[in-house]
């Protein structure tokens, strides 16, 4: 880490070059965090969780500001995510969370009926996770003024797939099933979730977050049709909520290259996978929005060159565009540090 | 199955549906027969594996020919195809193959440097697939006449994912640090892999194969510079080939909406997932190329209503187009059989 990025006038830059990046502004050097900068990559999270488990690093603040700084001191990214996950929400809504080791999450009591859809707990995000929000005061506390905190949230279509299917989603088969033979169920699911997602957001504002990321890792499954009927309408009220807030919001789809709609979500950020070209974002988007991604997580797992090309390419095509840098998805767990490292030099590289 | 079906007047009628559809012609009663109708919803088709592993199956003409014909006899689809897998040739190219139960396929050997693609064997397929050709031949005489037989390999692009990675693919490491790394190596292995592949469905079809469909079910992970770049052309290599012939040629790519650039393979027919709105795929498409698809799999795992308003949507959207009645992917293993009997009743309701 070059010592003049901690010097004081320097470091402001940060959290104003992201958070300026984030309101539409072109950013010579852009901000740069990525996807689960906070994770298994990292040998001192490894070290953390192997006396930890998965939700208990969530749920102490002490250990989650640990684990959220990790990245920060390593790397000096632009920005620090909160170490969370999206599935907390789980256990106040009344549905059991656990995580296997090598199966990912379960949710204990699965929603799939109306009754079950109606029975889900109604909570206050400011008293039932409380621990998350303790969370993110004391990572703001740790954190450099210069840094930028992000909060966020699972969207809540993609939650929905979770609580329905009781874990990996993946075919949706009780998704679907919900989805087309009882859409009010399934709509009324949505909108529960949406009530405490805004509360929940606002939450963390309070708490000292500086922009929310919505991630809706399922999103891109619906169809267009789908989208606008059943997803459109809850993201507009849970954005149209922050928007309230001085944060910008940003909304992330996983392979959502079909759903030209969600350009009408009203996010200031627009968070890309790695399929979508800059050039077709910026069509997409116009100038409404600033634009965050999207370089394939694979490609840190290749070489130097690789990496350093890569990259390239996706800060010259998104020159003119408020842009913030980030993968195309969350890194890979078998990710070397060195490719961070070469990353980080070649998004800077203009810096010095 | 009405009587009438069987009648030979009508009977020619399926056949010569299914190839005028896939020559742009539009039916007013679209062909129908669906992605891996012979397979594991079929308690026949169980009954057969019960005793023969899978690739035995594959390779005893008896066998591919008994389950190739299971769907036929039960739901009177117009086409039948080949049961067969993408992955044989892995056999003849030296990799080794097996299929380990609830795991997926296992390449041996993989093919991960530049060595490797090197010693890939070079193949006859007349000669060292003939058994799969030799089923071919079979079922074309067991077939009623009136049935549409094809024949299918998997495009290069998705063959090359299996024999690099190993097996499933997914999230495609090695595919992609060959494809970055040593580019003039990927793009060997995949012009040795389209070389055969041509040869072998110019085989089939002289087997007695009527329409071939090139599966692609991993191009859509491609960006589209990628695609264009690397699989465009070896895709249009193989369908300049099989255009010389009589049978037509589906390309079938899973997830990719981002890839307009697939129109101009030169296929006959394209094949829709589920995302892709019948209308988006008329406006990429025009007049130059038929349609199949496109009903969400996952459909038939709901309710009769919901089953045939949404075959029905299809219907109608496709109004004009050559088109051919599909899923947006294979059948759910979990598949009730009467699901498919309510959608065949749907799509052909107007014929009594």
């Amino acid at each position: 880490m070059p010592e003049e990025v901690l010097a004081p006038s320097v470091a402001v830059t940060q959290k104003k070059s992201f958070l300026r990046a984030a309101r539409g502004e072109h950013m010579r050097i852009p901000p740069v965090w990525l996807m689960r900068q906070a994770g298994r990559y990292l040998p001192e999270y490894l070290a953390v969780r192997a006396d930890h488990d998965f939700i208990s690093v969530c749920r102490t603040p002490d250990l989650a500001c640990e684990v959220t700084m990790q990245p920060i001191r390593r790397f000096d990214f632009d920005a620090a995510i909160l170490f969370s996950d999206i599935l907390i929400p789980a256990i106040p809504l009344g549905c059991g969370l656990r995580f296997d080791s090598g199966h990912g999450p379960v949710i204990e009591r699965p929603v799939r009926s109306r009754n079950e859809v109606d029975s889900l707990r109604e909570f206050d995000p400011r008293e039932e996770l409380d621990d998350v929000l303790a969370a993110v005061k004391l990572i703001r506390r740790e954190l450099p003024d210069d840094k930028a905190l992000i909060g966020f949230a699972g969207a809540p279509f993609t939650l929905a797939c979770y609580l329905i299917e009781g874990g990996k989603p993946d075919p949706f088969r009780n998704v679907k099933r919900m989805m087309y033979s009882d859409p009010e169920a399934f709509t009324k699911l949505l909108n529960k979730l949406a009530d405490f997602t805004a509360d929940y957001m606002l939450a963390m504002i309070d708490a000292g977050a500086d922009a929310i990321q919505l991630f809706d890792t399922w999103g891109g499954i619906l169809t267009v049709a789908e989208f606008r009927a059943l997803n459109l309408p809850v993201l507009q009220r849970i954005v149209a909520a922050l928007n309230h807030s001085v944060a910008p919001t940003t909304y992330f789809v996983l392979n959502g290259m079909h759903l030209a709609s969600v350009a009408e979500i009203g996010a200031d950020v627009y968070g890309l996978d790695w399929r979508m070209p800059i050039q077709s974002a910026k069509a997409r988007f116009g100038t409404q929005a600033s634009l965050q991604g999207n370089l394939d997580p694979v490609l840190l797992l290749t070489d130097e060159t690789t990496i350093r090309r890569a990259a390239r390419q996706i800060i010259n095509d998104a020159e003119g565009a408020g842009f913030i840098f980030n993968l195309g998805h969350g890194i890979l767990p078998d990710t070397p540090i060195s490719s961070v490292d070469i990353l980080l030099d070649e998004i800077r590289s203009s810096r010095a």
